[in-house]
C-alpha cells in the first residue's frame, strides 16, 4: 500500500479519495473546506494543515480542482508546490483544464524530477463515487504504467491519449463532440414530435439507425421517454449545463489557438449558454431539450 | 407467390425489384429508362409498356421514385394513377419525399380503395442489392402487414414509426441527426488533430465514452483511420453529399412548415451546401471532413 | 384615372387599395371576408362578388395574398383567372412567395397575352397606410413602366431587380440579411452589457464605427435604448417574427433549390422560430433580443 | 509640446508614432527589431535601448502590441514596468487585448499612481498613417480628457465606452457584430446571384432597404461590385482574416468569462477559421465571399 497526497476534495475528488482509502492506500488529504476535509478522516484519511503539509512524505501526489488557474497556482503559484515535493513523486492531475495549461505544469514537473500525468476524468459523481471513472491520460507511457494502480481503486477504464496535456485535449474533444450530440439529438426529436411522432418510436427507429448516438441510446433528453433519464426528473441531477459550458468553453479556446473551426460546436455551446443565461446553469445538460419543445417550459 | 407492378428502376430500384423477382414473384417493371426495364427484363421481370399497364392486374404496385413532385405527378398527375389501381391492391411507396406529399397521395389512395404505405429505406445502394435495406414505415398496422412479406425480401429491418407521413418523417428526422453526427465528428476529430493528438487514438477514446455515434464508429471520417470507409478512399462511393443534402431540405421543409427551430440541423446542411458548391456534391457526405482539414484539399 | 381590380385586403392589401382610390382611381375589390370588402366600398371602391367580377373590364389587376399557394391557386386553379382577364391587361402581384411560384404565374400569364410583374413590398403596415412602401419588382421593363404611376401611388421607393421572380429573389435576400443584422445586432449588445457596457453607449459607438447596421441604428433591439422602438414598447407591434420566419424560410426553399450555402440565415431562422415555438411569434422580430438577456424574459 | 515613451512600432505603432513625432512631440520608441526603432529615428524620434529607457523621463507611455501576454508582460511582468514609471504619467495601452487583461494591468496601474486608459483603434494600417484612426475609450474621464491631444494627433474619432476595459469591450463587440455583417452580406449575395440577380443591382437594392450595413455598403464582398473594395483586387491587403479571427476568439473569451450566448458571432468566427484553416488567413476578411460562391475558388 501507498502513500498518497490528496488535494481538491469537492464533489468528485471527495469520493475519488475515499475510494483510495477503502483500498487500504494511507491517504492524506487537503481542501480549502475543512469540512470536506472532517468528511475524509471520518472515512480514514489523514487530515492535512496546509497542501505542503499534504505533499510530504508521499509516493503520489493527487489533484481534483476546478479551473487552470487553480491548478497553475497550486503547483506553479508562489510557494511553487512542485519544489517541495520530493523528487520522483509521481504527480497526477485529474481536472479539467485548458491543455496548455496541463503542458505548462507537467514540464514544469520534469525539470522538478517528477513524473506527471494529466487524468481528467469522465462518469461523473456517480462514477466518482462508485470507482467507475474513466481516464483520459496523457504523459509518459511510464508515469501511466506507474499510476495505473492508483486510477484503478478510482475508475474502470483508463485510455492513454498522448503525451502531456493530450488527456486534455482528448477530452475537451470528447465532451464538445457530446454536446453536439445531445444538441443535435434534442432537435431531431422535437422535429419528429412536431410532425406527429412518437419520441419513444422515434427514439427507438432512430437508436437502431444511422442516428444512434450515446445521447440518444443512454441519456435520451425527451421528458418520458427513458426511465431514469435526467429528463423524466425535470432535469434536475446529472450533467450540469454549468459544467457542459465549461468543458465546451475549453474547447473553443483550444479551436481558437490552433485557428481550427468548430461551427457545430459553437453553436452547441451558444445554445448551452443559452440556457445559462436564463438561470437554468445547473439543470442536467440534457435540458437543451428545452430550447426546442414547444410550448414547453419557456 | 405475387404479381406486383414496381415502378422506378433506378440505383436502388433496380435492385430492390430484382430481389422480388428472386423471390419468386412476378413482376411487371416500369421506368422511364429502356434500358433499365431491359436490364430487369433480363433477370426475368415483365416488361411494362407504361404505367398504367405496369399496375394492370396487380396485388402490390411498388413506386421507387426521386423526388415528392415524381410521386404526386405519378399517383394523383393527368392519368391520376390511383384510378386505374384495381381496388384494394396495396401501394408501397419507397420513394424518400416531403411528409405531407406522402399524407396527400395515401390519403387519395385510401379515397381510392387502396390501402397505401410510406416506405422510405435506409441501407443505401449496397443495402438493396443485398436485400438488407432498413424500412421506415407510415401507414395503418394492416396494410403494413400485408406489405411485411415483400419488404423482407427487400430488407432486414422494419420499423413502424406511425400513420401516413410517419415513415418519412422518421426518416428525415434520423438523416438529419446523422448529417449532425457526422459534422461534429469531423470536427471533433479536426480539433484533436490540431491539438497533437492521432486521429485513431482519438477515435478509439471516443468511441468508448460518450462521443460514441454511428458516423464515429461505423463510417469515420478521417482518411486512414478505418479501413473500407470512404474517408479511407478519397470520399468514393458512399452516401453522396447531394443526397444527404436533399434528406436535410426535407427535414428544413418539415421545420419550417411546423416552425421547429433547428439550429444543428440547419447549419450541417449549410456545410453539406458548401461542398456542393465546390462541385463535391458527388463525393460521400463524410467528405465534409475537408471543410475542417488545415492543409487539407481545397 | 383607370380601372383597377384589386383582390385580397388584409392588413396590406386594405389601405393598399385605398390609396388608389384615394388618387382618384376606379377600384373594384374582393376578398374572403365581407367586412374587408365593405371597409374599401365605405371609402369609395367598388365591392365585387367574386374574383371573376373583379377582374372584369379593368385595366390592371392588383393581388395581396399570404402565400404562394393562394397566388397560385388564384392565378392557376380550377378557375384559372388568367384566362379570364383580357389580354393586355397588366397583373401585379404584391404578394410575398417562391420565386419560383412567382415565375410559374408569370410565364403563365405571359402565355396568356397579360404582361405580369411581381412586386413585393417593404414597409409594413405603417408604410401600406401611408402610401410610403417599397416596391421591389421583378418582371420586364415596359412592364414595370406600366405599373409605375400605380406603384407609385402606393409607394415611396420603386427598384427593379431583374427578370420574373426577381423582385421575389431580392426581397427574400434583404430579409434575409435583415434576420442576420437583427441577430447578430442582438446578441452583440448583450456581449457588451455582460461586460458592464451600457446598451446606449455601446450602440453609439458601433452605430458610428464598422459595426453599422439597420437593425443598429433605426430598430435598436434592447429595451429603452431607442424612443418609439418595438424593444420599447415590450415588443408589441412592429414586423412580427412570424413574418420574419415566413420570409426567411422563402429564403431556405430558395437556397435549397439552388444549393446555396446559407449557415448565417438558417441560423438566425432557427432563433426566430425558437421565438415561435414559445409562443412569441406575435412579437416584433428585435424580440429576439429576449433569447440572449440574461434574466430577462424567458 | 510633451515628452512620449512609445513602445511598439509594428504596422500600427510605426506610423502612430510617427504622426506624434510630425505634431512636434519629442517621442522616444523602443521595439524588439532595432529596424523598426530606426525608422522612426529617420523620421525624428529618439532611439530607447530598452523599454526601461524609454519611459523615463516622460509625460505619457503609449504601447501598442499584439496581444494581452504581450501587454500584461511589459506591464505586469518581470521587470514590472509599471513600478520604473514616474508617478502621475499617463499610460495609454492602444493594443486590441482581453477585457480582463486590460482591467487588470489598469488596476496595476492606479496603484501604483498612473492613471491609464485602454484606447483599441479601428481604422486599419491606412488610418494609421493618416491619422484617421478610431479610439474606443476606456478609463476615467479625467485620464481620457489629458489622452485626448495625443489622441486627436492620430486619430479622427474618439468615443468614452465607460470605465477601464470597456474600450477593449466595445471593439470587441463591434468587431464581432463586424465579422457578422460580413458573413451575413456575403451569403446573401450569393443567394441573389445563385437564384438570378445581378449582384450589383441586388447590393444597391438592399443598400437602401433594411439590408443595409457598413459591410455591403463600404466594404462589398462580391467581386467587381464596388471598385477599389478588397473583393475586386482579388481580396490582397485590407483588414486580414487572422486578425478579425483574433477579434472574434477575444469576443468568444469575454462571451465564455459572462455566459453570454453568441450564436451568430460563433458560427461567423467558425467561418473565417476556415479560410485561415485554408491557408487563406492572409487575406482581407471579405474573402469569406469564397467561401459560399459557387465554383468559385476552393
Amino acid at each position: 500500500m501507498a502513500k498518497i497526497g490528496f488535494i481538491g476534495l469537492g464533489n468528485m475528488g471527495g469520493p475519488m479519495a475515499a475510494n483510495l482509502v477503502k483500498a487500504g492506500h494511507q491517504v492524506k488529504v487537503f481542501d480549502l473546506s475543512d469540512q470536506a476535509i472532517e468528511t475524509l478522516v471520518a472515512k480514514g484519511a489523514q487530515g492535512a494543515a496546509d497542501v505542503a503539509a499534504c505533499v510530504q512524505d508521499v509516493a503520489v501526489v493527487i489533484s481534483m480542482l476546478p479551473a487552470s488557474q487553480h491548478v497553475e497556482s497550486l503547483y506553479l503559484g508562489d510557494d511553487c508546490l512542485l519544489k517541495q515535493i520530493a523528487r520522483d513523486t509521481l504527480v497526477i492531475d485529474s481536472s479539467t483544464i485548458a491543455p496548455e495549461s496541463a503542458r505548462k505544469v507537467a514540464e514544469a514537473a520534469v525539470i522538478n524530477g517528477l513524473p506527471m500525468i494529466d487524468a481528467p476524468v469522465s462518469g461523473g459523481t456517480a462514477g466518482a463515487e462508485a470507482g467507475t471513472l474513466t481516464f483520459i491520460v496523457g504523459g509518459a507511457t511510464e508515469a501511466l504504467e506507474t499510476a495505473r494502480p492508483f486510477l484503478e481503486e478510482m475508475g474502470k477504464n483508463i485510455f492513454h491519449a498522448g503525451d502531456s496535456g493530450a488527456g486534455q485535449v482528448a477530452k475537451i474533444c470528447n465532451n464538445m463532440l457530446l454536446g453536439v450530440l445531445m444538441a443535435g439529438t434534442a432537435e431531431a426529436l422535437q422535429l419528429g414530435v412536431a410532425n406527429g411522432l412518437d419520441p419513444k418510436v422515434l427514439s427507438d427507429i432512430m437508436a437502431q439507425s444511422s442516428g444512434r448516438n450515446w445521447a440518444l441510446e443512454l441519456y435520451n433528453p425527451y421528458p418520458g421517454v427513458m426511465e431514469g433519464s435526467a429528463a423524466s426528473r425535470d432535469y434536475q441531477g446529472g450533467f450540469m449545463v454549468d459544467l457542459m459550458s465549461k468543458d465546451m468553453g475549453l474547447a473553443m479556446q483550444a479551436a481558437v489557438s490552433t485557428q481550427s473551426s468548430t461551427p457545430m460546436g459553437s453553436l452547441a455551446l451558444s445554445l448551452y449558454k443559452q440556457q445559462q443565461s436564463k438561470g437554468k446553469g445547473q439543470l442536467d445538460f440534457s435540458s437543451i431539450m428545452q430550447l426546442f419543445q414547444q410550448n414547453g417550459p419557456l
